[in-house]
């Protein structure tokens, strides 16, 4: 377990540094905007999706290095979808990872446009940072291409964004269990499926092992979000570092409001286990990866 | 002159009915969503943009088939530029070619969220949707590659949304000369020299033909600028399709309050034909083009 820490703290490491070296400074002009995208960026997120990236590319052979782009992109994404969430508009939420929110700090404007510019920039670091093994293969090109593709897919309106939308219009209505995993699925899980399915393709990986990984990302997704219920409704409010019980005071449907919490539980563990389930092909490489389908179902924060 | 108009009216059929192809219906699931960026996308704008790119693409000699993604991508970040810019929180526009805004008929959260999907969807597109040409040329990934790069820094923070941060930033503080130019260089000016810029680049043009197209594209844009602020200051209402004199109301610095109207109408004349001077080395292709910049500062709408 100790070396797991320290294999996720180093490749954490590598986004952030990855991530510092491809913004402008924060004094950059104008000051406002990359103020607030790096107080957002480096409020101490749990580089999750990131980290998926780039264990998925180790998963296949392929070197941390080649998918830190797509790994850097995805952070930015989800970045981007926590100030948009967070918006007086929206779910109108003023703490985030026990920091005020964006535009709490920055006021509206600045958090809607900081919003815009790191998915903007996302695609920008995707499409031209290059990395050491793009000289190597025959096809970067087309592999990167085929990643955009992917990525935007997972971010846009039939993935993380339809998700929020069809979250926003369930207010105050009831929610079938359907119409709640579909929310969580396309919310939440449509860029883990992502996050995991870009490492395998950027690192190098056969269709097959592609697939696998994306399959598996998908189901980590789902279960992360179903863990996400889980602790806002029983999670210790100091270590979330957002306000517990959300969810329940504003009567939203949570998977272990529809299904009790017993059942949520079982089937975060079913997800991962299902998840770690579609790596066996893949030998021991992909053992850091079944390690952070475990830590993703048994976290507290 | 009844020939241009007939020229671009065919690559505004050809820029519709690819993005009409390329999104999902209105009535899609989630419905909200859809109506929102179709009643947008399809408010009567003119196009500009994507006819730039379209016809750039011809004055290269490539067929406009090659850039009718690029140009469709276009189009959708101005528009999702225009649903953002109108927010409450940041223009707080209540019309907008003669219609309500987005927000005024949706709601602030599906109007930012629309914003999101146009955005990620012109990724999307650009990434993924294949031409005839793709299968001819050499390169089409690396092409490709090269056009989201340059499309992802034109919309991001040095472009685009830098200029909206600037311009925003500069409410009732004195803006001179040299601030001005900048803001609309990046905000009108760094869209308009990609929509070229992409249209060279896709229709397989070469460095140096790409390089005087994407110079074109830069000063036609600022001057399509400066005609703006004239058109608000002295246009008819009627014809703008939104409330002119809002500048001058806001307190707003223009080219016209910094420069006077003689001026600045002088500039617009002058940038038009620097901008067609570059072109002068391609010939009758690139004759569209240069109509199209006349047109840009004789337009009265």
């Amino acid at each position: 377990m100790l070396d797991f820490d320290h294999y996720l703290a180093e490749l954490r490491g590598a986004v952030d540094d990855f991530l510092d070296r491809n913004l402008p400074a924060e004094n950059a002009y104008p000051p406002s905007i990359h103020k607030a995208i790096r107080y957002s960026l480096f409020a101490g997120g749990k580089r999750l999706r990131p980290v998926l990236t780039l264990a998925a590319a180790e998963a296949v052979g392929g070197r941390r290095e080649d998918a830190l782009p797509a790994a850097a992109a995805l952070e930015m994404i989800h970045t981007y979808s926590l100030i948009h969430d967070d918006l007086p508009a929206m779910d109108n939420d003023d703490l985030r990872r026990g920091k005020p929110t964006s535009h709490v700090v920055f006021g509206e404007a600045i958090a809607i446009l900081a919003g815009d510019a790191l998915l903007t920039h996302a695609f920008h670091i995707l499409a031209t940072v290059c990395v050491s093994s793009d000289r190597a293969k025959g096809d970067p090109y087309a592999r990167r291409l085929r990643a955009l593709g992917v990525l935007a897919a997972a971010a846009g309106m039939n993935g993380m964004i339809g998700g929020q939308v069809i979250d926003l219009e369930s207010e105050g209505k009831k929610v079938d269990a359907v119409t709640l995993e579909r929310i969580h699925r396309m919310k939440t899980g449509a860029l883990m499926e992502a996050a995991a399915h870009l490492g395998a393709l950027l690192g190098g990986g056969s269709d097959e092992e592609i697939e696998r990984i994306a399959g598996f990302g998908r189901e980590v997704g789902l279960a992360f979000q179903i863990v996400d219920d889980l602790l806002d409704r029983e999670g210790d409010p100091a270590e979330l570092g957002k306000t517990a019980g959300k969810d329940l005071k504003a009567g939203k449907a949570t998977y272990p409001s529809i299904h009790g919490t017993e059942r949520a539980r079982h089937r975060a563990k079913e997800l991962a286990e299902q998840a770690i389930a579609l790596l066996s092909p893949l030998g021991p490489k992909a053992e850091p990866l079944a390690m952070l389908a475990r830590r993703t179902v048994e976290r507290n924060s």
